[in-house]
């Protein structure tokens, strides 16, 4: 194998693909990069048996060339190594050639690497995904979805079915969830499909792949392809494969746990809620339960307060906009609510209380897109 | 004691003073930062009792007023939760007031705090210092001092007094030298003192406090007051006291090991040189020994190489612009030479060898002022 490529394509490349690659891997190929050189361009594969990615660096983008390659061919390279190598090369230009026994010569101006590779007839193939059921999203709609959701998965293994977000389709309609037990986010999003009854439900697909699949996806505007089998589900970007492998199992049943009535409803600014609670939990943190207490009092005011006996106390009092219902009192996880706030993206929200030990819905006030549900906490 | 204090300003002294504090002291007291308001303004206190740092806002900057104190007295506050609280409140003042049992109440908008304090008359007084003995300094300068020198410090405690950076003064010249005993690094600079006999040699400044001093130090132009007694030093600047006791024991004497001929000499772009032994150090970080072979080749260039049997081989050419002497070969820690390089501030650098086995100097050809010694490695 033997081609000159242009470095920072190959920096981003590689760049992309790592982020499949674990060095805890038990299966020394993974470790690697598969570098393989066609007529049509250069593909990097990268892969933690979970996460599999593909880039691909085409000849010629426009009228740039970015890949003259010189003898077709395939090589494994530590992937710990490469990345800082190439990115550090002097020149704007990579040869890259390999000859007897796999060992490869990266030159770049006045500098030579001459790096051991592993043999690519190892490097396990990629799935093959038939294109039966395929559906699209705008890439920042399926950033925010999964910005949106992913913070609310499980993080403790008791039960692996949580670490994942649940995806349905139903009606061009996809449904993402994810919960912990605690909390729960759902974020319901219009898509395009090839085919109108295209529908499936109890699609898990590990937190981890959605937040790795968020770093690589840039902010140019591009449509993404998504395609769903039983254990594995792909999403196609311009010259980007990602593959992720399902969870098994049954996600447990939503739907019913979010409370359709409300006892309680209390309209307010985002930043100022988010602002109070933050302090509010700069004295909890210490107790490590970030509990904050609610309490409405006169003047359509919520007081948020949180004590924690060797440190002190704090009191915050924000206005509500608007305050619907009973007199409330609540306790709860505190950082839940902040992580939420954090991703809803409106300058307003709408929370339903439905008494003091039942589960409340936070909402945005412009759109019905979005839901968070939380349990509260009991403190006596 | 009561106060209104402008916020930024009281979020900045804090974390000055902060920088004293550490968590793992075993005086409870010393976990808090004393607060003292009096008629002239408020004085915030911090101290590990290695280091002491005592900040000073005046009640009026110019036009502005900065506190308005309408009682006097002082507290202690917990360290940890204090930074973050006054840094998140609501409004641009603060209002505090300390009651009953240390109780001590900030106030911000609709946001209050209740912190419990501590006794302020159990906190140690600092040291008061006679001013004998003062030189002074540009703030710029001192600070490139610190980060020409501190970098070299040893960072083993197996022989405590190479943890600090040695000063001594004569002739109003200020020599500061720093060496972990692998490498060295010196660096003159002419002082103002109020005295011209001020000499003194054998103050060992722990590298600890110099890294902190350097981070509290803005980039304002302003000449810093330094002040030296038998086991401490004393860095004043407007509104800032930095206290830092001495390392006790006799610091090696380093003038005889620095080499006055040389058999090779070579002067090289110190960016080029730099980023080759980067690139060679890339396959190296494995071995963790950082170790790079030089030696000089036809046509004035210089090869740089580096093997990692494992993983494999790097060699780098770079240019001399001007070679004189006997043909080279020699290895080192090429770390070293790459922390020296990145505080020379020079375009280009001289490195002046005497031999594979004997240390080197390397300098900046623009001015006399610094100097960095460095063992080579045997590498057979």
């Amino acid at each position: 194998m033997k081609f000159t490529i242009q470095r920072d394509q190959f920096v981003q490349g590689v760049q992309h693909v790592s982020k499949a690659i674990s060095s805890r891997t038990t299966i020394p190929i993974l470790t690697g990069i598969k570098i393989e050189a066609s007529s049509e361009g250069v593909t990097l594969t990268g892969s933690d048996s979970d996460i599999s990615i593909e880039a691909f660096i085409p000849k010629e983008d426009g009228d740039t060339e970015l890949v003259d390659v010189e003898k077709e061919g395939a090589i494994v390279l530590q992937a710990r190594f490469f990345g800082d190598i190439i990115k550090k090369l002097p020149e704007s230009h990579v040869e890259v050639t390999v000859s007897d026994q796999f060992v490869t010569q990266l030159k770049s101006g006045s500098s030579v690497f001459n790096l051991n590779g592993l043999n690519p007839e190892e490097y396990p193939r990629l799935p093959e995904i038939e294109e039966e059921n395929v559906f699209k999203l705008p890439k920042d709609l399926l950033k925010s979805i999964i910005r949106q959701t992913g913070f609310a998965v499980s993080t403790v293994e008791t039960r692996p079915i949580l670490t994942g977000v649940h995806w349905s389709i139903e009606d061009n309609q996809l449904t993402c969830t994810s919960t912990d037990s605690h909390r729960l986010a759902m974020r319901h999003a219009k898509v395009e499909a090839n085919t109108s009854d295209l529908s499936f439900t109890n699609v898990v697909i590990p937190g981890k792949s959605l937040s790795e699949l968020n770093k690589i996806l840039d902010d140019k505007e591009e449509w993404i392809e998504i395609i769903v089998t039983d254990n594995q589900i792909l999403f196609k970007a311009a010259n980007l494969l990602f593959f992720s492998r399902l969870l098994d199992g049954n996600y447990p049943a939503t739907k019913n746990m979010i409370p359709t009535h409300s006892k309680t409803s209390v309209k307010l600014n985002a930043k100022k809620l988010q602002d109070a609670i933050e302090r509010a939990l700069l004295l909890s943190r210490e107790g490590k339960n970030n509990v904050v207490n609610v309490k409405t009092i006169e003047d359509n005011q919520i007081e948020i307060t949180s004590v924690t006996p060797e440190v002190g106390k704090v009191t915050e009092d924000v206005e509500s906009l608007e305050y619907t219902g009973e007199e409330l009192r609540i306790s709860f996880n505190g950082k839940n609510v902040i992580d939420a706030l954090k991703v809803i993206d409106s300058t307003e929200i709408v929370i339903n209380f439905t008494g003091a030990m039942s589960p409340f819905v936070m909402k945005p006030v412009e759109s019905d897109h979005m839901l968070h549900l939380f349990s509260p906490v009991r403190t006596y």
